[in-house]
């Protein structure tokens, strides 16, 4: 192992808070920490202290004591980095968490690059690459589905999915090379059936992999569903009311306040990404036309779209009911393959009887009070069951990351190469040559074939202390 | 002991992190985080471990796993509250952390109200409520000489002083209270010029600290400074190059991002807050009148001004020239006693020629150039001159919070009845009441004597987590 530098960097979240931890990796950290610190309990230097043990004591600039703190040390290959680490918890004020920092950059540490500390837990074989960019989905997850996705990949579910194709793979491979060295005695040491429904297996597992990345992607990013209504039918109750249902059951623990989700909401853990637009009625105005294209360019990257509309108007006047109807029309022909969701709202404000009728006016109405909260339920199941969440709930692996998208569908093009080869007697030589590219590519996402420059993108992304 | 409740709180800054802190503490905070944590490398459980120790594991919900984590577990009495405390270090996504404090809510735990864990330190006999207050102030400071004075009084230095006082004081008054069990016999225990030339130090001491509040506060809240000058003498580049020389040496620490000062600058270790105000020259004008009255009144809320001019300007015309003065000699003659700083901005557009006309001129005047530098460390040296940081210097306890300065006050009151009472030969039973009155505000402010409204007052300022 090359001697490795040490790196420092503030590790949790910058602005004030009762702690903070500043976080050193590297050969000297220890050492470098050891020469500021002051224990109060124990006279034994850190460097003699065991790991994953705290000592409390100060942190000191020569006669200058800096502040009270507590002192994690973790020593190789014992720590997240595999190196050795130590974590300094400190008063959460800025000025204490700079000087400290300033005081150890003066004193033989650099400062940490982004995912710095999360690249040589890579390097020194602590997580594969695919484990190391879960880390980044973890932070960075903001509801249940993208949560869960990304503690499988961390533990290493989607790694060993591919590890386990790749070395069966490799196996064929060895063979098939085998069979090259004695190709003057013509011996086929790989069964070439057996092979192929290896090969049939490979392509199967990455079919269900790279379609898997569609939801993968819905339940990164959320889904985009587009609301088409006019102004007060009632837009924003829907969304507090559909928000509502999750926040109460965060509503009693100050302290943890969610960032305003505005148009952004968690429903059954997977998020959604409302988009508000104008209606699409038939005018010659130009501005108003303007207005339509922009609706229909919403309903376009959207993958669900609600059409919203007052239920106590459109009871009152055919005319009304009607233009709710072309408009229908019109979506449904200009988007035939969207799903659709129809809603009248305000149900709360009509009788009986016009409920009859409005059911019966408008195929395949959703009726709903935002105001009373009836058919919020239905709403969120109606907007669930659009989303194949069969493959999360079923704890299947899901891809999420661009990158292992493309060497998937990479890797998937080289398997069918080499299934066209077996199909077609192609020789052992040339059947060789494709199988070290599916191989290849396998090994580009958990990160057996890499570069710097790879590296240098995947953890640039990441943020300084991780 | 009674059993104390088991509280959770986010200890770190909100918001997203590469790692976030949990704190629990109670009786059950290591058994409550135990059954909801599968260690990876030690079959014990939690409660097994020895204090000041570290563990990776998963924090689980049933089958859910929620997180990896480290776990640190420190037992009673060796930690922050005297209590069981167990940290978790999890992934800073604030669904995680949300996830783990609604887990451990459900689970026994309550949230912690504001300032909890250090009123329960205080509670449990770690440290005294001016040691608390001073946790506090630590995490407020966001400059050197706040910062050092909050780490003296954490570390006990201004409790120590007043302890002593106290103590030495109520020596006296036990023997006073003796002699009154004795009163018939005429003896007298408490010699009489031994507490006379103690009540004398005592005023001494009190006077010392009553007078540092002053210093305290200016240093604890920033010095307020009023930049007079009209638009475009160079307030803007002034105040860039005063905080550039701050910057610098911060300036290669990425990640270590200050908030954006803007007018509140550190010098020498001490906040200054530098408030802009418009000319103040003569006119007939409604509006401009209002705009002198405002910058009048923002002189009288500073503590120092700097009256700032274009150097250029006032060697060309002798009227300029004579408005300076004239604006000069008005905030002269309004604030005598105010120190003024006089400072001629923009003197690298000046030959020596004028510079010496300049300084005829306007008596007292300082060359600056905001562009080049020239000038800028002389001012900051002149305005660090103006505070009186001498007590900051030797280390001297400087009183800051406004609770304290006021039990000092009040026990400065009682202890000059005492001596009053001395000086008059007051009996002894008069004069215990006095002693008894002053030994009670030294009481309030280390906490000795203390309520519930005076605690949830101070802790109420504390964020919650710490």
């Amino acid at each position: 192992m090359i001697k490795q530098d040490t790196i420092v960097a503030l590790a949790t979240a910058s602005g004030s808070g009762a702690i903070a931890i500043i976080r050193l990796s590297g050969d000297d950290a220890i050492a470098i920490v050891d020469a500021h610190f002051k224990s109060v309990t124990s006279s034994k230097s850190l460097i003699k202290q065991k790991t994953h043990t705290i000592h409390l004591g100060h942190i000191v600039d020569g006669k200058k004591e800096i502040d009270e703190v507590l002192v994690s040390v973790f020593k190789n290959p014992s720590s997240y980095t595999g190196e050795d680490v130590v974590e300094i918890s400190c008063h959460g004020s800025s000025y204490i968490q700079q000087e400290i920092i300033q005081l150890f950059l003066r004193n033989g540490c650099r400062m940490a690059n982004a995912g710095e500390f999360t690249l040589r837990a890579f390097l020194n074989g602590k997580l594969d690459l695919s484990q190391a960019e879960a880390v980044a989905d973890l932070i960075a997850s903001d509801n249940e589905a993208s949560h869960q996705i990304a503690m499988q990949q961390m533990r290493g579910g989607f790694s060993s999915e591919i590890a386990k194709l790749r070395s069966e793979l490799l196996n064929f491979a060895s063979l098939i090379e085998l069979e090259l060295d004695f190709s003057e005695e013509d011996v086929e040491f790989a069964d070439r059936s057996q092979f192929k429904s290896l090969v049939d297996r490979i392509i199967l597992v990455l079919k269900r992999l790279i379609d898997s990345f569609a939801v993968g992607n819905v339940i990164k990013n959320g889904i985009p569903v587009a609301i088409v209504g006019e102004p007060n039918v009632g837009k924003s109750t829907l969304l507090n009311a559909l928000l509502n249902e999750e926040r109460a059951i965060v509503s009693d623990i100050a302290g943890t306040t969610r960032d305003a989700i505005e148009d952004e909401i968690s429903i059954g853990g997977i998020g959604f990404r409302f988009i508000d637009t104008a209606g699409i009625r038939d005018t010659e105005d130009v501005v108003e036309s303007i207005g339509i294209k922009k609706t229909f360019e919403k309903i376009e990257q959207s993958q669900v779209t609600i059409y919203l509309f007052d239920a106590s108007v459109i009871s009152n006047t055919v005319e009304k009911s009607e233009s709710v109807k072309q408009e229908l029309e019109k979506i449904k022909n200009k988007y035939p393959q969207k799903p659709l969701l129809i809603i009248a709202n305000k149900i709360d404000t009509l009788n009986d009887i016009q409920l009859a009728a409005l059911q019966n006016q408008i195929e395949g109405v959703q009726l709903l009070s935002a105001k009373t909260g009836f058919g919020v339920e239905q709403l969120t199941n109606s907007l669930l069951n659009l989303i194949n969440t069969g493959a999360l709930r079923n704890n299947e692996t899901i891809v999420t990351n661009s990158r292992h998208y493309d060497a998937l569908l990479k890797a998937f093009e080289e398997i069918q190469k080499v299934k066209y080869g077996l199909d077609t007697g192609l020789s052992g030589d040339l059947l060789a040559i494709d199988i070290r590219q599916a191989l290849y590519h396998f090994g580009e996402i958990t990160g057996e074939i890499t570069n710097d420059d790879l590296l240098g993108n995947i953890f640039a992304n990441f943020c300084i202390g991780k």
